[in-house]
């Protein structure tokens, strides 16, 4: 790649990762590789690049867990940019393939979390495309910086708040409570949130089993009251939040392996 | 440069960018070096990187700077990247000359502005140092896409506004309002503006020539009564504004001649 690469120099690129499963023997299969193939491309749409040869990226991606064999997680990463900002050719598409961060396995034991405010009021995304509200781009500073200020903290993650007071998504992740028997996540759109693969799985998951299931904006007061409260990624999985800013989360382990099971995770 | 690369992966890096000036002869001088150099360091610091080597900086440039003969204007950009994301390695700098885009050197007779919102009120900044505001990151994908929305609009550039309805800054550029015989800027800090090299020598040079000057907020509604409105960078310098939203702003040619006498891009 060229050092006036867009994904580089702007930050003008996009990305998707889920999970791998490699066996002792060597075979890596994918997970939900459709659902975040689509995803891809429709984050490409938002940053108006051209409608993906999905084919080629699934040669791209059987060429790579072939040649994979470190058997047990790995993360599956995808990323696409505009091209070049000086001289001249095409979108670059690349792909990576490693080892599942350790960090990514720990969470599932349980997770504290700090709110951190994202800054925007929840309707900021209405009507603003340009502000790239659910597009997974390579420009996650501010997400890599949340990071660093959990880890100032103390703290493993951070759920992200809106300036008007409500609970929105964290850095890598989407966030899911349950509300007495009522699975709650939030909202996409207006909110800028990305749409999570893992949070699709769970809410459709609980739905086909009967629990009842809601899409709402979630006030941090409501925690103390809650009945669980999750994170969920396609690198982790599901992971408890047992603390948010030092304050204990009423836990549901019941519910821990439900979410694991919908989202295929389970043990 | 690697796939993992975290300026790449995660728009995990800060750059900063100033005009190069090359003789017939082939002889190249840099604009304000060191004021952009100590820009970067700033901006490197804000993302939690190491102190840079500044000799090693301006060493580096020296070579490009030699290599480059190609008379006219070019465009000097440096990067620093936090460092590889799953492979070992320190971290990444790199720099690119190149000649200075087109749509740079037009914009001095003047352009065509749109509003459009970034999303967050003027104080979101304040005391959320994640949120990165003032650090010149590669981050850029809100930038790129609010400029494409200007051309989707036939217009050729953008000034952001708060939520709060305010004035802020353009995707590449620090903005400057004539208020009667005021010079009138907006502020950094809790608005997350950038601080801008060329807005704070046009400032300086206000103030040395007993131009009265202003810090503040600006609503859209001032506009149809001020006394000229610029975007200035350091590429451009300093490009008057015909038009916001279609509307004609009042022009200031003698103002204008000043700005460039301020900011060095006098003809």
């Amino acid at each position: 790649m060229t050092a006036d690469d867009l994904g580089l120099t702007r930050g003008d690129g996009v990305f998707d990762a889920t999970r791998t499963l490699t066996t002792a023997g060597g075979s890596t299969t994918v997970d939900d590789l459709e659902d975040h193939l689509a995803r891809f491309a429709r984050s490409i749409a938002g940053i108006d690049g051209p409608a993906p040869d999905l084919d080629a990226w699934r040669n791209l991606i059987d060429a790579a867990t072939t040649a994979w064999t470190q058997p047990g997680e790995g993360m599956l990463k995808l990323m696409y940019t505009n091209g070049h900002e000086v001289t001249a050719g095409p979108p670059t598409g690349l792909l990576t393939l490693s080892r599942l961060p350790d960090h990514l396995i720990t969470a599932r034991d349980g997770i504290g979390v700090a709110l951190l405010s994202r800054g925007y009021p929840s309707d900021a995304f209405a009507d603003a495309p340009w502000l790239l509200g659910g597009v997974k781009t390579l420009s996650y500073a501010v997400n890599v910086a949340a990071a660093r200020e959990a880890g100032r903290r103390g703290v493993d993650d951070i759920v992200f708040t809106s300036s008007d007071g409500y609970l929105l998504e964290g850095p890598t992740s989407g966030i899911v409570m349950a509300d007495g028997d009522t699975l709650v996540t939030t909202p996409t759109g207006p909110t800028g949130i990305l749409a999570s693969v893992t949070v699709d799985h769970a809410m459709t998951g609980a739905a086909v089993d009967g629990v009842s299931t809601l899409t709402r904006l979630i006030r941090p007061e409501e925690l103390s009251g809650c009945n669980g409260f999750w994170i969920l990624n396609s690198g982790s999985g599901v992971a408890p939040i047992l603390t948010v800013d030092s304050r204990p989360v009423p836990q549901n382990p019941a519910m821990t392996r439900q979410l694991r099971h919908w989202t295929g995770f389970a043990a």
